[in-house]
């Protein structure tokens, strides 16, 4: 008998009707014989509410009471759905972070969980109830209501699932999986079958936002299959874990290992959020780089490309790096403010640009990606300002306005349109 | 210094303003130096939202999983109290049933409290830290929140001001107190200063709706003084606990022995939520009162008031009898399907009644006091129709009609007119 973690977020648990759509998915796989638990995010639009209320209560929150409020959203949504699931007549019970307990290490507002006992989670399961998971809380060292900031149902669900050692863990979303690009600019984007935790990490972190980067992670490093689905799909036409003479649903993130014909390239990401900074003519000697990055580190600003031009006359080069958009205006007041030490003569920010990342597990083994990637890429007369490769990543920073042609040349080249 | 348990009801936090005003009247006795623990229901309407959903989701509910979603509301007023306090600069934190812990019988949507270990919570307001506490709640030996039924904001009250012996148990609501009867029928009604806890026990059951009678029972055991006042009255012009220059607001409930002079009558109540039942011609010989109140008894039905007629020939009587209003068809069918044993000739119901009370602890002392209620009401020309006392009470059942008139002529009786 198989055990299976279903996550749902908050638009798929939206009102009553949502919920009953969520208990049909779950039915079908209780049915298919399944010890199901269950992780629910707070309906949507309730979150919202709870936030504000608190914003209103007292600027400057007490994050342990922001936590005990925001996490009644959750409460709500996990009994409401076992109510849901009893009126169908099966066994379910809802479980709060603290009944089972999620332990986490008290750092309200944005715990990280540490233990999770789930003896009596699993009693239960093997006695045949549902078990309804409220996510995104878990409890501190002080006995009182944590919550796991962003994304934290997700990672809910992963902690969960690798807990109880469950067969797989799926995140139903209102996506029905990963797709090889924003299908809004490619719409010949094929949706991923199966995709390594590590190329999904590069997507999340490029700017595909399906899953939370935090819960990848955690998916990795537990060994826990996630498969990504659509709760929108109609409980009725999606098969069950396990059913092996249906195409399984959704993407499937999972160790590379299981990833038989591996791409070289799986998938185009893009992100609108990082802005660049160019330093106009500095001196081309050892200890520059560190006299801006430097401060830049200290006010916890994350650099992530940096391209040193060739100087002309071996005297001054320019210096080009990027930064998060929201901390742009932050970044070129650092570095103003370090003018003296620097020594440059201009400094120019901008936020019209876009990255643009292939992304893959085979470029590891595959030499020559980056080359056909600039020469598609100039092809189209783009300009690139900046580079940066990982092992299975190539990002290139380019003019926002070519990001759609970017990303559709991009695509077609790696043979990733659909036929 | 001393130790002050505060309970705001629904009304009373229904949005962030009113939040606001609970935190300045509990703010002016943290600065008059007290220790405060403080009560808090849901924002109106709050629990009325989660029922409804409840409803929705399955219509038999597991009270489990509806006392896990209602008690959430508390939930959220409790840290939305705690972070005002805080945005005031006044040390606070939030409490929930289980972090206490309200120890109750498990009995989920009635449960009663069974213990309340209340260490924690002492240290907390001994460090200076108001405890804001969701009331409502407790925890159930299955290690699941329980919910404590109609009234349970008073009784977590009650009960929270024993656990921690707290000097007095201010219960804030939307009048300012009790009246010598409802002043919408008698404009002269007077608020009473103090009155006993078997009084108010009376006013409450007799249709006062001010307190909880469960409340009130547990404060009577358990010697809290219970004060009932205002939360509408601005908080600046209501005096601290312990101010003795000023006069005490609301009114106080407490031990008749802190009652220095006792009235005869302190009030007259009444309650339209009794029916009649009348048995025409049944034998008047023993056996006959078994036939009928025992299968009433067996059906859970509770009889309240009951007269028997003398009857004319000594071999026939009529009896009557009350019940609550909610339980007449049920009584009829009872006594209906009953017919054959009782032997009876007709059977009579009616919803037309009122039950009008007087009480008073003096009356223990002090004879005549229902003497003189007959007279005064049949000089009005009302007839009665039943007759019911206590040691401190005396409940006539009259026709509806008459309701205004008999409060008016009782209050006028006794003396309890204001000048």
């Amino acid at each position: 008998m198989s055990r299976l973690v279903m996550k749902f977020g908050g638009t798929s648990v939206a009102d009553l009707d949502h919920i009953r759509n969520v208990a049909e998915h779950v039915k079908r796989e209780v049915e298919a014989g399944h010890h199901c638990a269950v992780i629910v995010s707070a309906m949507a639009g309730q979150t919202n509410q709870l936030i504000a209320w608190t914003d209103e209560a007292g600027r400057c929150h007490d994050q342990a009471e922001y936590d005990s409020v925001v996490a009644s959203g959750e409460q709500v949504t996990s009994g409401l759905l076992a109510l849901t699931l009893q009126s169908m007549g099966l066994k379910a019970r809802s479980w709060l972070g603290w009944q089972i307990p999620v332990k986490t290490d008290g750092a309200h507002g944005r715990a990280r969980i540490t233990d999770i006992p789930a003896d009596n989670l699993m009693d239960s399961l093997e006695s045949g109830e549902i078990g309804i998971i409220a996510g995104f809380q878990g409890i501190g060292p002080d006995n009182r209501i944590t919550t796991l900031g962003r994304g934290g149902s997700d990672t809910s669900a992963v902690a969960i699932a690798a807990a109880i050692a469950a067969d797989r863990c799926d995140i139903y979303t209102d996506v029905d999986g990963v797709y090889t690009t924003d299908p809004r600019i490619v719409p010949q984007a094929q949706r991923l079958g199966k995709v390594s935790y590590e190329e999904m990490l590069e997507m999340a972190s490029q700017g595909a936002k399906v899953l939370q980067t935090r819960s990848v992670e955690l998916a990795m490093v537990k060994k826990v299959r996630l498969l990504v689905r659509s709760s929108f799909q109609k409980p009725e036409n999606s098969p069950p874990f396990g059913d092996d003479t249906a195409q399984t649903p959704g993407t499937l993130v999972c160790d590379e290992d299981e990833i038989l014909e591996q791409q070289i390239v799986s998938g185009i990401a893009y992100a609108k959020d990082e802005a660049k900074v160019t330093v106009l003519k500095v001196a081309d000697k050892p200890g520059v780089a560190a006299r801006i990055f430097g401060p830049l580190a200290d006010a916890n600003i994350n650099v992530d490309m940096i391209v040193q031009n060739v100087s002309d006359d071996g005297r001054y080069t320019d210096l080009t790096f990027t930064v998060p958009k929201d901390d742009l205006d932050k970044a070129m007041q650092v570095v103003e403010a370090a003018k003296e030490s620097i020594n440059y003569s201009d400094l120019r920010g901008s936020t019209d640009v876009v990255k643009v990342s292939v992304i893959g597990i085979g470029m590891r083994s595959h030499a020559g990606v980056a080359a056909e990637m600039f020469k598609a890429i100039s092809e189209q007369g783009i300009n690139i300002q900046a580079i940066s490769t990982s092992e299975i990543k190539i990002s290139i920073l380019i003019d926002a306005k070519y990001t759609e042609l970017a990303v559709r040349t991009l695509h077609t080249l790696y043979d990733l349109d659909a036929a």
